[in-house]
This record gives structure tokens, C-alpha cells and sequence, in this order.
């Protein structure tokens, strides 16, 4: 396509796209992860992804790799960064888009197929060495949450419908792997009057069961858009 | 490399870097651009960048490319997103790395080199039709300037050393592009406790001097990291 030779060097490159999907589950933030069946990093985890086609959009490829290694469709995806080092893909240089998204597990069932020997939620806490510089992609994403639910509200995606305070207390808590102090957590939570007060309290628990809230979702885009600063630092304990 | 000719095409595109510098003189919010010396887009303004080469980091291109088109080194880029619709280059399937940084106008003087024929700020606000897609790259980073201002300072990299709240209230009003009501942004300004009072006024100045600030380096870092929310959407006249 490029009438001069001296372009040639550069159209030797291939491009990858890769996702981070976060769930949250039994208290734990997890990532989806696929095993891979082909070299290189055969038999490794690794993220959900594979080379974009020639005449592919970069966001389109995200959905169908993530639908091909996973079984997951209309996944809501962003992306998160591009990673490039020259020497980070055995069979030459492959650059990475790579994408994030918050899900709720329940909502997904996931399959392996001809590019995944097998898909399976990982604990963030304890995620094996992955393929290619996957780990370093997940180390970015993880911050990127990390430093965005200060000044977001985040559950929509990641909570059941119905929730207890505990349970968003808990995410929370996860997400920035830290306890955080009850009395103070609601009190704040409770004042950006984000959260629908269902009144009925949980069924079929073995505990004393606890008040459930849904999230009031105008208000809730309201907040994602303008921001706020969620100010529980004095209450955490590391 | 790879040893199986299935990949082989894959490896036949080639990635670029741009950068979208940002600068604030006399009041308005401008972009640093060069006018291109070769084909596609031959003589249009475009973003400051170009092919990647193969055993080059991205971070590391973006910064010689921004070297070799203007002049500028030493700038501190970050990446904004990647843009790869298949038809955006002429030349084949290229995607961009689009990077961005906010600098001080007075502290580099751009220069032309082979690869451009001119290099000049820019008026945000009056751009002309650029090369490829990079007045949309242009729209991008300006959406993401105006919502990260809403929860992080601004103003340390772009305005001189010291400066007086006016030309403070002068680089948000050209960010939001809007006018700010004076005694609610300095109310709010002087609040964060992000600002020295130099305790001295302008000099040589036409008008009646006004007071001279600079920022509490130290504070304007706490606040980066934490973020904040700045409630000034009621004083907007739009």
C-alpha cells in the first residue's frame, strides 16, 4: 500500500488486545483468567485475548477475543493502557492493548475453547505467574481501580443487585486490601445518599440477618460523572 | 521469528506515537502542532510524532519523536489511548499510541526538522483540519483534561512560577471553556490550601497590581494522589 521501500521496516509489527475482567466474589476481588493452548507460554494463565485482524477495530477485537478465549459477550470494556516493551512476545515485536472491566461473576458463565485449555476466576491475592508481562497489565489495572474508587462510586458492576453494607464494606476493603472502620464507613457511605434503602433484611442467613440496599442508579451516574472524594483514609489501618 | 507461517500475517502493521502537548499563554488553552513534510496528509498540521521502530520502547519513541519533530526534550508524557480504526493511515494498518502532557509555553522554544516543516502553538479553539485522526486525539485528551481538573489541581504545569488567582481562574475558564464567577472560585481556591501567598503584588502591569501566588508544591502532589471535588458547576454560566 505504501509506495516507498523506506516504510517497508515498519509494517512488520503485530498488535494483541488483552482484558482484565475484575468480579467480586465470597469477599474476594477476581480476575478472569484463560489457560492458553498454544506457544509461546503453552499451558500458561494468562489474560483474555489474541492478535487483532488486519481489518478489525481495536475495541471490536476485545469483544470478540474475550467472546472466543471466554465465552463472555457484551462485556462492557474500556481501555486501560497499551503495553509495548520490544521484547516482551517470543515471535517479534507484538505491542498489547489492553482493556478493563468490572462484572458481576453471577451474571457470566465462562468456557474454554480452541484458544483456552480452561477459564477459571483467580483470587487477585493469589494469581500465578501469568504468560507474556500479564502480571505487570493486572499490577496497572489494579491501580487504576485502586486510585479511581476514591473519587467514584464502584458496586454497580461488581454487587449483586441487592446488597448489605457489609458486603459493600467489603469490596472496598478488597479492592484496596486494607480493613476499614464500620462506624465511619457507613456514616460516609451513607451520606452521599447513593444507596436505596430497601427495607427488608436478608433471608436464609445463619447470621443475624442484616438491612439489604440497592443502588439508586441516576444518582449513581451522577456521582461517576462529577467526582467526589471519598475520604476514609484516617480510618484505615495500613 | 515465529515459527509457524499461520502468524505470519499478523506481523504487517506498523505502530505510531503523537503527542498532544498542551500550553496556556494569554489566557487560552493551546496545542502545540507541526506541519508534516512528507506524505499521506503532506502539509497538513498534525500531532508531534511517528513510526515506532522495532527495538524501541513506546514511552521512548514518543519521547524522540516529540524531539525530532519539535524540538522539545525532557517532557513529562503520559499515555492518553490508543486509536486504531483499520482505515486511518494510508499507508496500511497502522494504530497510534497517543500520548499527552501539560507544559510551561515559556520554558522550550520549538524548532522544524526534516520532519516538519513548521512547528506552532495553536489555538484549542480555532484548530485546523488535521492529518489522520488526530483531531479526534485532540478531542479525547481535552475531554480527559476537563474531567481530571474536576478532581485533581491543575495549573502547576502550565502557569508561570508565580502567578495571581486571576490568571488561575483564566486557565479553568479556557479548560471548561466557560465563565467562572470570581468570588465562589477564589472562595473555593483558597480553601484547598494549595496556594502560597507570595505576600507581594505584580509588577510593571497596566491595570491595578494584583497579589502574587505560587503553589504549595508538597500539597499540590497530596492532592494529586488524593483527589477532591470541585464544586463549581453552580457558578458555570453554561
Amino acid at each position: 500500500m505504501h509506495p516507498e521501500t523506506r516504510f517497508d521496516n515498519y509494517f512488520k509489527s503485530a498488535f494483541t488486545v488483552d482484558s482484565v475482567i475484575f468480579g467480586f466474589d465470597e469477599g474476594a476481588l477476581k480476575i478472569l483468567l484463560i489457560r492458553r493452548s498454544e506457544a509461546p507460554f503453552d499451558d500458561y494463565w494468562a489474560l483474555p485475548g489474541y492478535f487483532v485482524r488486519q481489518d478489525e477495530d481495536l475495541d471490536e477485537a476485545a469483544q470478540r477475543t474475550l467472546r472466543e478465549t471466554t465465552g463472555l459477550e457484551n462485556v462492557y470494556l474500556e481501555q486501560l493502557q497499551t503495553f509495548g516493551s520490544p521484547g516482551r512476545h517470543d515471535f517479534g515485536r507484538v505491542i498489547t492493548v489492553a482493556y478493563y472491566s468490572l462484572v458481576k461473576i453471577a451474571d457470566f458463565t465462562p468456557r474454554a475453547d480452541g484458544l483456552s485449555r480452561d477459564v477459571r476466576w483467580h483470587d487477585l491475592s493469589a494469581l500465578p505467574d501469568l504468560a507474556f508481562d500479564h502480571n505487570e497489565i493486572v499490577g496497572t489495572a489494579t491501580e487504576k481501580l485502586k486510585r479511581s474508587i476514591r473519587t467514584r462510586p464502584v458496586g454497580f458492576e461488581l454487587l449483586p443487585p441487592e446488597f448489605t453494607l457489609t458486603d459493600l464494606q467489603h469490596l472496598y476493603e478488597a479492592i484496596w486490601e486494607t480493613r476499614l472502620e464500620k462506624r465511619n464507613f457507613r456514616k460516609k457511605i451513607l451520606s452521599m445518599q447513593l444507596l436505596v434503602d430497601l427495607e427488608r433484611m436478608q433471608e436464609g442467613v445463619a447470621h443475624r440477618p442484616a438491612r439489604l440496599y440497592r443502588f439508586d442508579e441516576q444518582r449513581y451516574q451522577e456521582l461517576t460523572q462529577e467526582g467526589f472524594n471519598f475520604e476514609l483514609r484516617e480510618g484505615k489501618s495500613r
